[in-house]
């Protein structure tokens, strides 16, 4: 960290800091500029008080020289973290899929979506059972009975499930169906929620907030990191800006820049950052040319009858083409990519299709 | 609500949205214009499901022609809310007035700020006793402890106590202590906090989160005001833009904005918005001369050892020095504002002033 | 400015950039952190070629210690620049007031503004000649034929002119009518323009940029400044945020920090921030409460016949009632107010009042 | 158009209106709702005052139910636009690469970089002649001498020349030297450079400005469209948010939006919005992924001397390995891309090679 000092400081203040700085046992290189003079401080500055050394006569600012975070970072842990959660591993070679539905909303729903996603190569469900609503008068979620569907599909076909947890309250009994929590971006600075998440140990995908800078996204992970639980993937699922043509812009520059920040694996969700289903698939292919190391991504066996998000929503038979072309990506990139079963996608598929006949409840 | 059909659309598909409607009882005003087929739905709305709709055949979009919400909507309710805690009134003829330190640190430290605040008049005091910070290193708050202090120095000085919670899982404890919830603006999304409030029955601060807009912000409130709580505030306290020389951008159009839209009281926060005391004055004076019907301020007996937000607090005689311009401010765009005790006041100062030759604990 | 060094760097590395910058005269403070080396440089950087500088091996990045603008700085320039166009101060003890109709629309419209905004005490007139439309098929003003109305009208009221110029290639015919050159939003970062209007010596208002963050602002004005022209001043008029309740943001925090980093007079436009007539009572309170030199601001005989703007610009009987306002705010905050000539006002007034029945040309 | 009427709106007003709208030759469809009534307005809008009806009595809002753009729009054009410049198509099946230096700084380093992209299939050469840089004191350009290298050596090699112009000025000489007229980002609402560059009739590329939506980008280009100029193609080049970690954020987005609401070609500058060579890469395999028709790429014989933007250029060796990559992303999402010479390639590299020992000129 670099003090830089008021102009025409005195050599009292500047004794001041230095005084400070090396009672906390750190030290204070002192160079006198032209206009300016700038004390550099070395040593361990994680519990410096540093809203009280910015208060001090004669300073100025202080210029931050490493990164807010440090267990995120790449800079102390060169390889890439790989997390293997029930034999299926993320941030390895090879990329990760996961699909299922915006919300569980049936058991047949689900199912459908599970037999093709699974068809296709996908090993984590998806599925929200708690869902955070713009609106109290929406949908929000089959919640307990959500969660007991999920694990009982996922069992059916040897997948593993992901769903978001939106308090802190529901852990525990989420612990015993779900073996990824998800945290939102509306809850991705609840400090509450990342804390409770460390410590009960599940593994992790933490969203990007809507107004989450990538610096401070590292910064919250240390919430989770410093419980021990280095489960941990990040999600980047676009941010709020002035552009009103998408739901949210999703930054796929964030993908090369978090892989060259952190250890950690990176997911990508362009259903959330598009809101519609004609955009993920660009989408989705442009995420994995950029080196992210999976997608999450949302199917229904008939979006237009979704409870929620229904217009950002795929088809099985969709979702089978997008990772087709996905899978082509890949090998461009130099990642492997799990083999579809055909025949399983065929049948499933077969026995989706008449589902689209449902009609909207408007 | 409008529905803009597809560029040659089929007669069928209008007849098949005009059944949906009439089937929920509404009503499909049809209007064939030169490039483009429109519908307009009138009737209640509130529990049609819109993602539906979007997804049937020939619907190119929905155009919304009512606000997303309707409890804290002017048009349904043109008076101003006027909120009565304990005799204490926010939102009416006189400008309210809130301030205290950043967290609460001690007893001493939160008395000397509510006896010479009281003094300028000020009869409800903040305190963070839970504290969402960016990093799990820095200080989080004395908590329990913190609220207990808190009722018993406001107790002493005749004040109303506004802390945040940042768990629903301390609402009821903390309602033993507290007057006013304050939800701050990482929470401001997260949806089981606001209910809980909402059945809490508390009287609530709502702050608008960095990335949500003015509808957003009103939308969630019905989350607070469907559970029959009508003891809400809103608090702009800034937004995240480009602009890197002050913490968040404070969004002062919002006061005159959200006094057309809404009927609930409006209160701003120059010190978290601007972080940044030397910016405090001007932004809290131009709050109250844009109209807002109060402020939130913080106050530290020594800022420069504050244990967090030390750039950004006023020391107790900053505060009475703005204190006596925002009255200047009200009188001209006619407001009251409660007189100051000066004899009060004059003693107040003199005994906090001997506390600013702390030294900061770098 | 510090050099910071990417982790294990060799002293090869180190050595090599040391001998760069005292090629170039300037002294390199080296100093060895725990885990990394910074190199603090010191002397005139101005003509330093610091991408150059970050390409050499072992450079992490480069972190600005001094702002970079020099010319603009308060830290060089320490007293308020106070403008003197042909007698009438601007950043000085009085407040200043420029008014008049977004577009000149004709000698009647103009005659009946300047009369009542000059009897509020409004010394500086303005209106547009030259209009930059979102749409080519928007009435782009009247060009010459409105700079030659301007003149003639503001010499009948002794008042000076200001005026939009889009082009260098109009520069040097509007200098013969205006005495201010407005440099609008859109053209902030049209550098060709800005070194032309520098050359000129023509007064010049900048506006700040959509998206430009006001370091860039003041990185801007050198365009201006290094070609011996001081006659500037700076206006805040809205960035783009996400919000789209206001057409753009006012950001007033911006008026306590460029007064703190430079010494040019700051006005605030806030009938373009708002783009709406109730708004802006509100924003130009605010922004002298905020502690801005002056103010612009639209008015119009009769805004909903406007040719531009119609929304947001003032009768002449709401800029009276607004002046009288913001007359009231400038005594609380210290700075004096020209006075209003009571009887030419009911006069002029009583005259513009007939001019309200004409009817809009839809 | 939809015209949404205040609450509780007299009948007068709305025939008022109908009136208005009928003598314009528009139709006026009125709709009673429960809360409001609406009129829709069928008929040719184009050139209807839209501030003036919104400021007619009891008009709340006005609703726009079509594009605020025409000619650009894919609805009246449903076809995709090939450009056809001397042979060279864009916008076609095939896949357009534009690569060159980010400033021309002699020949010999020209000759170099166009060498070795044409030998990778590059047909459009890039250089800036003419820099728009944030500060006087950089380096602004060859600017004439520029422009004449970019011909001379575009012409030895078959390639056409794109050049940014930022001055109307500057249009008549450029046409005698460049084939296509690029517009930078901060001239990107300088309608007067935009209407000039309609007239010339030459080819143009259009880049989105920092804080342009999509739609405002659309609606600009019929400021060149309208000049019956239909030589046009857009650019993503990155907007302006709060994430700093890149210069701009690049919105891929942008890409399949632009894509289906207008028939012009999409180019994406990966080289502008990342600001840093490392990220280039992976986000022009994103750009071709998400579908665009082409990149534009800065290469430099020698990056680290680069007297502009040194960070971002690939040096000609780095462009030739991503060519290769971008070429398979072609493939997978069905699109052809041009055949290296590989022999040609060769040489250039070797030839490229040495320049790499230059060292900066900081």
């Amino acid at each position: 960290m670099i003090i830089v000092m008021k102009p025409h400081v005195g050599s009292a203040d500047i004794a001041g800091i230095k005084q400070v700085l090396e009672a906390k046992g750190l030290q204070a290189h002192i160079s006198e500029g032209t206009e300016r003079t700038i004390i550099g401080v070395v040593g361990d500055k994680t519990r410096l008080n540093q809203e009280a050394l910015l208060m001090m006569p004669g300073v100025e600012k202080l210029v931050p020289i490493m990164a807010p975070y440090k267990l995120a970072s790449r800079t102390f842990h060169p390889a890439n973290t790989v997390l293997d959660i029930k034999g299926i591993k993320i941030g390895g070679q090879e990329f990760t899929q996961m699909a299922g539905p915006c919300s569980v909303e049936s058991y047949e729903q689900l199912d459908t979506v599970a037999r093709s996603v699974r068809a296709c190569g996908v090993r984590i469900l998806r599925g929200g059972a708690y869902k955070p609503r713009t609106s109290p008068y929406s949908f929000q979620g089959l919640e307990q009975e959500g969660l007991r569907m999920l694990r009982e599909v996922a069992d059916h076909y040897g997948m593993l499930v992901i769903s978001e947890i939106t308090s802190e309250i529901d852990l525990e009994n989420a612990a015993q169906y779900i073996d990824i929590v998800q945290i939102g971006a509306r809850n991705s600075q609840n400090f509450r929620l990342l804390s409770a998440v460390g410590r009960s140990g599940l593994p992790c995908l933490l969203k990007r907030g809507f107004a989450e800078t990538i610096d401070e996204l590292l910064t919250s992970t240390e919430y989770i990191l410093s419980e021990n639980n280095s489960q941990l993937m990040l999600c980047e699922r676009g941010i709020r800006t002035f552009e009103t043509a998408t739901r949210s812009t999703l930054d796929l520059s964030a993908v090369p820049v978090l892989k060259e920040k952190t250890h950690l694996p990176v997911i990508v969700d362009p259903s959330h950052a598009a809101g519609k289903a004609s955009l993920v698939g660009p989408l989705a292919l442009a995420a994995a040319a950029a080196g992210a190391d999976g997608l999450i991504i949302e199917v229904h066996p008939n979006p237009k009858c979704a409870l929620s998000d229904a217009a950002q929503q795929l088809t099985p038979e969709q979702y089978a083409g997008l990772s087709r072309q996905v899978a082509a990506i890949c090998q461009v990139v130099g990642r492997s990519y799990p083999a579809a079963d055909e025949a399983a996608l065929t049948a499933a598929l077969a026995q989706a299709r008449p589902q689209l006949n449902g009609v909207p409840q408007v």
